[in-house]
């Protein structure tokens, strides 16, 4: 009876010891689950009218004291605002597949993360990179890399990818006009399967752009 | 000793059961896991030239005899035949927000779905609805719901949603132009998140541009 006794009772402690095991299996999916959840937002335009001197301000100089801007307009939570600290994120590399690009604020953004040494590289397409306002010819006097189609066709993507792992997408143009005027809609992307697939079209567009295979007639 | 043996044996019975148990759970996971995953696709453009008369013949009479098309372009499959077949997937209801609709495909295909008995909402912007080509008036005709913006900004989503569970979203107008000769994407997303997101921003549009609200001056 005694051995009865014990047979049971390491039955008991065998249970236990699984069913800790079990709930600790789950709590680390969990935490696994939640680390690895991808980033999923959808930013829909026209944004509010605001002022993002504060967001530039604190990535030109992390840390340092904030000075209030004189321009009358809010710094509130706004799709331009969003836009713009998510592009911001930037610690590497920003590739980036533009249309048409006209918006000075952006163009600020990138600008400043270009002077922090992350890797910007800048398609855009050859008809509307030379229209009044556009922002490329002030980019690429900064250093920026530029390349350009040479096709009748619009290289008329609107995204960017941030350190190869968030994806930016959408109808948006670069444009003030489109981020104050028009029903627009962007989507900011992590899941593998679509940053991959539009890396893998942006290195094919800088390839084909290289200005190497320009041809002049 | 006959107890302890009895004891054993049912640890042993206890223990196989569970562990038939755990491997059922995760079949079982593994299945749901295969069922639920979303589509996630990306369409790249431009697309080669193709026919998708044998698509459209098969959404509109499932099942008839394929009737070979006269016509000299191959019936592959392209960016334009997964973007139709998408499409053409809709059982209830069809919601477009498209900036600039004029390729004659794909409003023969989304005339199909509305004989089918789809239930088709078209949204489109009101400077580009009236252009040269612009496939608008002929589905209005078929007698499809249209709404279109009273602004000034331009509707500049581009953006289709079947069955309030597909989501396909992008740079692309549909425009044989945008198809044939532009650099764009195509999203196809059943992520819940997105789909809930553009399915209230149609629905918000569908309202504001309800023709009662339209103000005539």
């Amino acid at each position: 009876a005694g051995r009865a006794v014990r047979a049971v009772r390491a039955m008991r402690a065998a249970r236990g010891v699984a069913l800790a095991a079990a709930a600790a299996a789950v709590a680390l999916a969990v935490a696994a689950w939640r680390r690895a959840r991808p980033v999923r937002e959808v930013l829909f335009f026209p944004s509010r009218p605001c002022c993002i001197e504060a967001l530039l301000a604190e990535a030109a100089e992390p840390g340092a004291p904030a000075r209030p801007c004189p321009c009358p307009l809010p710094s509130g939570d706004t799709a331009l605002s969003r836009l713009v600290r998510r592009l911001l994120s930037a610690r590497r590399s920003l590739d980036l597949c533009i249309f048409s690009f006209s918006c000075p604020q952006l163009a600020r953004a990138v600008q400043l993360l270009h002077r922090r040494g992350v890797r910007v590289r800048l398609v855009t397409d050859s008809q509307y990179m030379g229209l009044h306002g556009s922002q490329i010819g002030r980019l690429r006097h900064a250093g920026i890399q530029v390349r350009h189609d040479q096709h009748s066709g619009y290289m008329h993507h609107k995204f960017a990818i941030v350190d190869r792992r968030m994806l930016i997408t959408g109808s948006l143009n670069w444009t003030t006009q489109a981020i104050q005027s028009n029903r627009e809609n962007v989507l900011v992307v992590e899941d593998a399967e679509y940053v991959k697939a539009f890396q893998d079209e942006f290195e094919r567009i800088w390839e084909e752009y290289n200005p190497a295979n320009y041809s002049f007639f």
